[in-house]
């Protein structure tokens, strides 16, 4: 049997950067569209030229893609032509093969947010369309609060988007602005579309997450017939954000009816690229990602109940709905107070640790991970301070070497030229066999810039470890996360800090303490110890 | 009309705590139930007495509640009577009025995970629900993976539900255990059970939020019966969470066909709380509320679309499904590089300040915070920092004081009794008019603890600010929140305080600086000013 197309419309570039807190630079940009054109998607919009300086700028820079690339801009103003209109003109200049204009469908827009005719509006419409599909553009019309529109008076909605259609419209986007329409609703109108007139192959949908339906109004308008389908990488949009590319491209690769019943740009294979995708938006975002994520989130594949855990051992199915593997997402059981020695023995052989289902050491490691639980630590990411508990307790770790004492210094005041300035200073005494070493080290890295306290510590800390110090050469620190967190009683701070080296590892370590350098200095230490053990040094 | 009563159940204690990092102290639990309750949810499940030390003693020491508590657990073993079972008896002891079970009805989990025979399976749950309402007591029944055992063997997964529900049980509940299944599934398959004589009044739904779908498919089952619905707050649970109450409460109180087919217990001023409930959970759990959130999120109702806010000072129907007032959410113009001046003097008259259309002060402060934004600085949530910025450019700031210069010094080394201490000392100079103030201030507290260098600066900076000093004692602070980011082309560190003090004001600052003590001090410094400026001082 043949599959029928879908068509798969990404707008991370613009209802993406609608998102409070976000904002992208050309670069980035550019970045993201590379992201989108290896995973397969159709179009890729990349944002309003004109209205937007970084906007006009991606345009002239943008990268050459199998995707067809659209600027997105608005119908024409009432009372000048379409080739009279300064700003879609500019949208026009960026000279994309597809133009994506959006318009009002809502008599209640046109008449209070406008403040223009009915007629007008259609008029605005329709020249704006036929500007584009003249100049043997593609066009694509989005139509604002269609289904609202519809909702309060459904002629003039249906004329609106006619209107844009006559003239060549090769999508008519049906778009849920607000986000307040739900499915059964979504449904019944998008019907009511396609008898009025325009084929499902035609149309498209554009919905946002403000009932957390946007997935299910988005398969909704699928199943009534449409074939053109809005949204951006990890559900970024104005408000709640719009339809999660993320869930929704496994969806319909993974699960029926739409496997077998659609095709799309997005092959198996690139579906495996899928997790890194999510994440390297996230990194670009400098956010910490969605654990809860569908799909693609770390916890999406996290057995924690004790019952699941034992199941999954037996056979993944019993608790997964699809593979994690499938999307480039991997199978997690994390350790936690619900968690018993099942979980615990399968966490260390990750680590490449085997111990016996009857070693003493693991109620005493269990013992360990509640108490420091209970004191702030979180060992559900800093995996590598995990394991150098249990090492610990399997009297598998080496003293490598001993921090006998530490001391930062942060000064602020003004340089000869009357500027403000700050720096740090460090000085770290380890104990390293017999040997007592003493290092310094400030914060002004080459340019001349101060780095910081937690920096000065790390690079006085990793100065001079004797036998060591080629091990720990490579490292570098590539996050830093800071939480005011509750241990016991009082507010202390825990530090997470991700590390990597030249090989490619990545690992995480914790720190907990009131102080926060010396919440740092805990993690960084848990940092080289881990990187020292996994070289197996000692 | 009447309305249909449907009934609300919480599982936020037992599969919230599911959730990869969560985990409820026994007065964290107390607090949530009286959250809940005063919420208007009929049935909250407390844990699984004897399964874990906290929900037991939660058990023992449960509050007071208009709810029914519930005990949750799992169906008898085989091989054992009801009334034998250690780990039945546990969860009977723990005395609630309600008692909820899970057991399975899919064929492939009982003879692989269970590993006993089907009949044996279908007798552990008839004994057991027989068990519970023999006694007098509101039996539920967890029908897991119900879904997938219904498509895998229809006349199973039917025996299963049957047997439960001819022994008494009030409630059989649905449950999409592993979150694949979709809403047309989902929809048929309810449709079948009532068809097959168990009625919907007797129906509960379970589900995760795998493919997005959580609370599409609980509305699918809704539709097509069922009257008793599970979820969490916040959508914690297992994986990606199961169906988030949070979304769905406001769902069912103000969206048609719900709003006017059905009662819950909870109030239309009770929902005015739920803003307050989900961000006091986030406070308990120390997590960031994450601001995309369907009803309750920060940007639920933060309109950043140049086009968008301008409309929305027009009519906020324009661009909200519902007022953020019925959930006790409010309002946000956010700053940034696509905010037009519109939106900036609407930020500005929030706080207090009314400007002039055509103030040449607005573009200079729209420049400052896009530079200020290029090298790292946020303003989505600093207000009080975006204020201060505005009130310099609008000669509306007094210079309260000048900070001279400052000192931190951090210590880590053993003390008289061999222990391993550290302490922090720091020293601030600062200018008042012509009086220089010299300050020092340690981390110790009156516990004898070190609170780190941040607190010792913090309480150098606040100890002597001569006439200013009264304004600012009842200040404190109560988070901080620290990221890497980009400034630029090296990554510097973001510092975000919110503060409070004793009039219940809250408000956040923000400083960047690789330093991390300096970037903290930088919001220290602006938390003051803005506590300074709004008390009038000066």
């Amino acid at each position: 049997m043949t599959k029928e197309r879908l068509y798969l419309y990404d707008t991370t570039l613009r209802d993406g950067q609608q998102t409070q807190g976000v904002q992208f630079s050309t670069a980035e940009k550019i970045q993201i569209t590379q992201v989108l054109d290896q995973l397969g998607i159709d179009h890729i919009e990349g944002g309003w030229p004109g209205a937007n300086p970084t906007d006009s700028e991606f345009f002239d820079s943008a990268p050459k893609t199998s995707a067809t690339l659209t600027a997105f801009g608005m119908t024409k103003r009432a009372g000048r032509s379409a080739e009279n209109d300064d700003v879609l003109a500019a949208v026009m200049n960026a000279g994309t093969e597809s133009v994506c204009l959006v318009g009002k469908t809502h008599d209640f827009h046109v008449t209070n947010a406008l403040g223009i005719s009915l007629d007008e509006n259609i008029d605005n419409i329709q020249a704006s369309i036929h500007h584009i599909s003249s100049q043997g553009r593609e066009a694509i019309f989005d139509a604002e609060h269609f289904f609202d529109g519809y909702k309060a008076n459904p002629g003039y909605a249906l004329d609106c988007i006619d209107a844009a259609h006559v003239v060549g419209a090769r999508w008519v986007v049906l778009c849920d602005t607000n986000g307040g329409t739900l499915p059964h609703e979504i449904s019944q109108i998008t019907r009511d579309v396609i008898a009025d007139g325009i084929l499902g192959s035609d149309l498209g949908i554009h919905t946002h997450n403000d009932t957390e339906n946007a997935i299910a109004n988005t398969l909704a308008a699928i199943d009534a017939g449409v074939r053109h389908v809005q949204g951006t990488l990890n559900g970024l949009g104005e408000r709640c954000g719009n339809a999660n590319l993320t869930t929704l491209i496994p969806l319909l690769l993974l699960k029926e009816p739409y496997a077998s019943q659609f095709e799309t740009g997005v092959t198996l294979d690139a579906l495996q690229g899928l997790t890194r995708a999510s994440r390297l938006l996230d990194d670009i975002l400098n956010r910490v990602p969605q654990k809860q994520s569908a799909f693609v989130g770390a916890s999406a594949f996290a057995h924690k109940a004790g019952l699941h855990a034992s199941a999954i051992v037996k056979d993944p199915a019993t608790y997964e709905h699809v593979d994690p593997a499938l999307v480039g997402n991997s199978r997690i059981i994390p350790m936690s107070n619900q968690a018993g020695q099942s979980n615990l023995r399968r966490r260390l052989s990750e680590a490449g640790l085997d111990v016996a289902k009857n070693d003493p050491a693991l109620p005493r490691i269990l013992d360990r991970i509640k108490e420091r639980e209970a004191v702030g630590y979180s060992y559900d990411t800093a995996q590598a301070s995990f394991e150098l508990i249990a090492r610990e307790e399997l009297g598998m770790l080496p003293q490598f070497f001993e921090v006998k004492r530490y001391k930062v210094t942060v000064e602020r005041r003004k340089n000869k030229y009357n500027q403000m300035v700050s720096l740090s200073e460090a000085v770290v005494v380890v104990k390293v066999g017999d040997q007592k070493m003493l290092s310094v080290s400030e914060s002004m890295d080459e340019t001349g810039s101060d780095r910081g306290p937690v920096n000065a510590l790390a690079k006085a800390l990793a100065k001079d470890l004797g036998p060591y110090q080629q091990m720990i050469d490579d490292m570098r620190l590539v996050d830093f996360k800071v939480r005011i967190t509750d241990g016991g009683t009082e507010a202390v701070t825990r530090v997470i800090i991700d590390s990597k080296d030249s090989a490619g590892q990545q690992w995480s370590t914790v720190g907990v303490s009131p102080n926060i350098v010396d919440a740092s200095f805990e993690a960084l230490l848990d940092a080289i110890k881990w990187k020292l053990v996994r070289d197996s040094a000692g």
